[in-house]
């Protein structure tokens, strides 16, 4: 069993979803293709850097991790293909959606994508790298082929810049890695961090989201506060969420990836 | 062949979605896995209840069908599976989703998910049971695990009121089920009641929609009438649809799932 | 390896996308399903077509492409079902879906699809024929079986107009294709029409989209040129594409599917 997942921002109903699981199962008929989302906010490389970071621990070793997010085809942005310490692999453009998790996980060999012996087309397209170059990169890796047929090794890639979670006294910082469908924020805070002030239940907060103030609860769960006070509770990935039960967190506060966020004990 | 179909109010782009399917992967390599919306109104179980509803008899018998809205998680809310008299399962939260297909096909045997042997981690998180108790439940029932396994028998399940469809002279009462991409209304009124009233084609119509009236016409299909008349036919499932040719009639009534609806014979 | 494709109007959230695969999987459970798109505009016949010509020089010969918009179920609309030259297959409606593919693959040979042997229940509904009538027949052809036992052979398909990609001295003209999630429009202009005019990079372009004149430039990708400006570049169909870097075409301009595009090189 070897998955190759799918993130994009090109939108749940982009047909070029369907043509890159054409190309990767003309190249590997058995391979397991699973979207992780095609829902990114279009050229937001943090928000689908978070998201990838959050599904990633979800799939098993060996699973071939192709994302596509601003690839700046036609620029001078290199294609990668990477194998992580753990033994799965990331394809996509160096542009830093990779920062998080080769941070985490350390990098065992990254090559920039230039062996035509493996692209769809001997000449790749300038606008549909997706297809082109990493949707066959991924099919053959899948395959088995080895990283270094794909092309020369790099040894320095892009990475974004973060906020890193950090605690002072009685305050954490960090920032929003993204918000989902509920528009529930998600942080990139762990509850390993919050866990060294010892908070009872229902300890009141005070939080600054991008720039402004709310009032909220350390919680369990979404259910154990009403709006207008937000809850904090740790979420499926062991970090913090900020939620307003039944409300949209996002749309109150107009938070977006990246926008610095703080907890603090309310005294 | 064993389906396992996901139905649920994360939204189509959610990567929760992408997890669930990695999860049921990792337990069961060869289940077919086949979404059948995620695109629930977020918290909205009697929608869901009904779609699952209609959903339900195109698929064979011994398809599971895993199904997460408003899960309650980290309350008291009790994670479930179940077997329906014809063979087929059921897998989500205590909250009234399976209320119709209960009534109609009558349940073989219900569980409480308890036995952390069949859970994702040995400790599930808190706030994301899709992917820590549901999808492995249901990808060792799709393995043939026996269903007293996953835990203790309940006998009583949380149950949705509903308006039963009703006929009363030449008036036929019953409540919106959901609403379709187009706007279209679906009701919970069988084509057969209609039948007894023996109608022509072109029969004007009273419609009475979340309490405002409406005119519309009884037809055959969506084209036979143009707006602002409404049609009342027979969708694919065998109920009453009401709709309006090339328009929508959701936005033009604002109904929603559980709203009373009045189609009267008008004289 | 037989691939099933699935291109329909019903939104990415509809659950008959889940029982449509259901009937498919049923009649041929080795089938492999790739979802084109379910996010046609509703009713938009011509998006589809145009939509369904990008997409199918990615997929194999031998695939069968079911395509739903529009199906005027209940009229006297035909389902088809016909092979093209090149031996892959399209399923749909005759209403015009497959005026570009046949123009230019050439038809092999079309049927009428009658033979209730091979629809999913005796006597089809008359809403549902995506269900009934097009996923059984995508099935068995996936199984082999032969074109003519679906139903009698038709001569003559219904056809959309094209405004066809014409050059005049140095003004091209064609029509709007679609837009994409981007709001990027895509012409049925082929970049090969423009390379006659031997353009140098970065020559300004005068732009008539929906009946309003644009500036722009000509450009290799995306990246080139910032806004206001507009850049006409060969997308990864190798025809012309109008887009704004970062920006939205489609909202700028208003146009749609069928609009007339002309491109003049500013004198």
């Amino acid at each position: 069993m070897s998955f190759i997942t799918l993130l994009t921002d090109w939108g749940e109903s982009s047909y070029y979803v369907g043509v890159v699981k054409s190309v990767i199962k003309q190249i590997n008929p058995s391979a397991d293709i699973i979207d992780i989302t095609h829902g990114i906010t279009p050229f937001q490389v943090r928000e689908a850097m978070h998201i990838l970071f959050r599904a990633f621990p979800d799939f098993p070793r060996g699973t071939i991790f192709l994302v596509v997010v601003d690839a700046g085809v036609g620029t001078s942005r290199k294609p990668l293909a990477l194998e992580l310490d753990n033994t799965s692999f990331l394809v996509g453009p160096d542009n830093g959606l990779f920062t998080l998790l080769c941070e985490q996980y350390g990098t065992k060999h990254c090559v920039e994508i230039q062996n035509h012996q493996y692209t769809y087309k001997p000449i790749p397209s300038s606008t549909f790298h997706g297809r082109d170059i990493f949707a066959p990169a991924s099919a053959y890796l899948s395959r088995g082929l080895s990283l270094h047929k794909l092309g020369n090794t790099i040894e320095h890639l892009q990475t974004l810049p973060i906020t890193p979670p950090k605690i002072h006294e009685n305050t954490i910082t960090g920032e929003i890695a993204f918000y989902d469908h509920f528009g529930n924020l998600e942080t990139n805070l762990p509850q390993s961090l919050l866990d060294t002030l010892n908070l009872a239940i229902d300890t009141p907060l005070t939080l600054t989201i991008s720039g402004k103030q709310y009032s909220g609860l350390y919680t369990k769960t979404y259910e154990d506060v009403s709006p207008p006070l937000f809850t904090v509770h740790p979420d499926s990935s062991g970090c913090l969420e900020i939620a307003l039960y039944q409300g949209n967190a996002q749309e109150k506060t107009g938070a977006h990836s990246g926008d610095k966020v703080e907890i603090q004990v309310t005294t």
